[in-house]
């Protein structure tokens, strides 16, 4: 995809020629007149920038994400295990129940559950999820910035936690696009679907916040079962093609992986995210929403 | 604020007691059993949490925003100029002249146009305009967020500034919070404010991006202006009991202020803060939604 690269340089060398920029000298305004304007005047993070901080073996700027997220270790990643957490009451088998149909529908209507996995299928089913994924962090992330607003009190640090995993999974999706690109009619179910779930999860937030969050904890239990059954494809050569796939540059530098690693690395990275996303959204549900978080990752 | 402080510990050991946990040891799926919970399961971040990784002088736990905000210079914050710049097309003088009717209804509406400033009038303004001022940058992240995800499309780190802009404003709100206790009428008006600006602002990013961020930064120019005078009426003896009030601990957290920090300070940051955003918003509205956002602050 060709990025008409603005550089910081020429954005701002852009801007500073913009005519009609005023400087008060002793801070009283002084409307109409041009001023020369001082480079303080932009103010920029005095890091350098980090897009072009970095940059790939052939010269081009590397995206380098300013959200902090989690870089797995070797054991962590393979230590990850498909749980499951029964559900014990009225809000725990609504998210269940909920989530149970739509994966088996899903399956039905993406042929998922027919015939054997391959990298075509997988990539059709991840990318479409993926776009979904994305949302419920960024609903409940700027619902519970919208009510500390409203209500002028303290969020007891949920929102950054929810605003990462809805970063974390953009970052999944941009990963596997790399893959792929898909078709029209792949790209209306995408919007049909974002229309409708941001809406039904966005109102669902707002009427009880638990309850979702236990929809995203099984949602996520879904999700590491079936990054689990891809790696288990791969290492039976059911996805031959990517076998010796080196892993995209966005996900090494995403996280952290190793110069020669392979898409199975990529594999176990994103399900050490899920599941983590899994855990934290089980614990949030047992949680009251003015309980402390207590995933508020350090700085 | 009382606040039910559920640390890590408990919250986790609450957790880890609940029945019907399952991890299946050999990743396939155990219904029905109960486990002990590993302790490996709830994925919790390596670092101290940083909620209790600080603490005051009277060993309360301090909050320490994971979010990474700018921490001003004595030289930044002293440089920060009242700045202008002329509407130059349709767009910007839309956003310019609802920013002018809407400073001038407020002025008067809220009195502030009349009499001099005091501390009380000044921390209602301010608490009042912080709850509308946190919500421009979360509608435009979580919207860039939703259409990267449905166009399956990268984002060129546009919204990880936004909503940093977002979480600045809402920290400026918490900061005077910690001064005064509203009243339910300014409540009341608070709620109405954001219901209002929130869809208005949500559809008018949906329709006109650039004019959006036009209009943020002539408020900011506005909320530079209100800083600035107040910092100047404080100086002027107007606002006595401010003269030597130390800065709330928030504040000293946030921006890393010394010890012996005083409101004056505090102003001093904020307005650096708004002065940022100014300008920010000032560069984005200039820019195509697919330029490199050049503000994008490194790790
Ligand atoms: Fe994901
Ligand atoms: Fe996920
Ligand atoms: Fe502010
Ligand atoms: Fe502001």
């Amino acid at each position: 995809p060709c990025v008409r690269v603005v550089t910081a340089s020429n954005a701002l060398a852009a801007t500073s020629q913009v005519r009609g920029v005023h400087t008060s000298k002793d801070n009283e305004q002084l409307e109409g007149k041009v001023h020369d304007v001082s480079v303080q005047h932009f103010r920029r993070s005095n890091n350098p920038h980090p897009l072009f901080s970095k940059v790939d073996d052939h010269g081009n700027p590397v995206w380098v994400n300013p959200v902090d997220n989690k870089v797995w270790s070797e054991e962590e990643v393979k230590d990850v295990k498909v749980t499951h957490i029964d559900p014990k009451d009225r809000h725990d088998r609504v998210a269940y129940y909920l989530i149970r149909m739509i994966r088996r529908g899903f399956d039905i209507f993406s042929g998922y559950a027919f015939g054997p996995i391959n990298e075509h299928k997988f990539l059709r089913r991840v990318i479409f999820l993926e776009t979904v994924a994305g949302i419920p962090g960024m609903v409940a992330g700027s619902l519970r910035h919208l009510k500390s607003l409203r209500l002028m009190k303290r969020d007891h640090g949920w929102i950054h936690t929810l605003l990462e995993e809805a970063e974390n999974e953009r970052m999944h999706l941009l990963t596997f696009m790399q893959l792929r690109e898909p078709g029209l009619l792949f790209r209306g179910m995408v919007l049909a679907a974002q229309g409708v779930f941001w809406n039904l999860y966005f109102l669902g937030y707002l009427a009880s916040p638990r309850t979702c969050h236990r929809f995203v904890g099984y949602l996520e239990e879904e999700a590491v079962k079936t990054y689990t059954d891809a790696i288990k494809a791969l290492d039976d050569g059911l996805m031959p093609t990517w076998t010796n796939k080196p892993a995209p540059d966005i996900a090494k530098t995403y996280w952290g992986l190793a110069d020669d690693a392979l898409m199975r690395d990529v594999l176990l990275a994103v399900r050490a995210d899920e599941a983590n996303h899994r855990d934290v959204n089980h614990t949030l549900s047992t949680l009251k929403t003015t309980d402390v978080n207590p995933y508020v990752s350090g700085k």
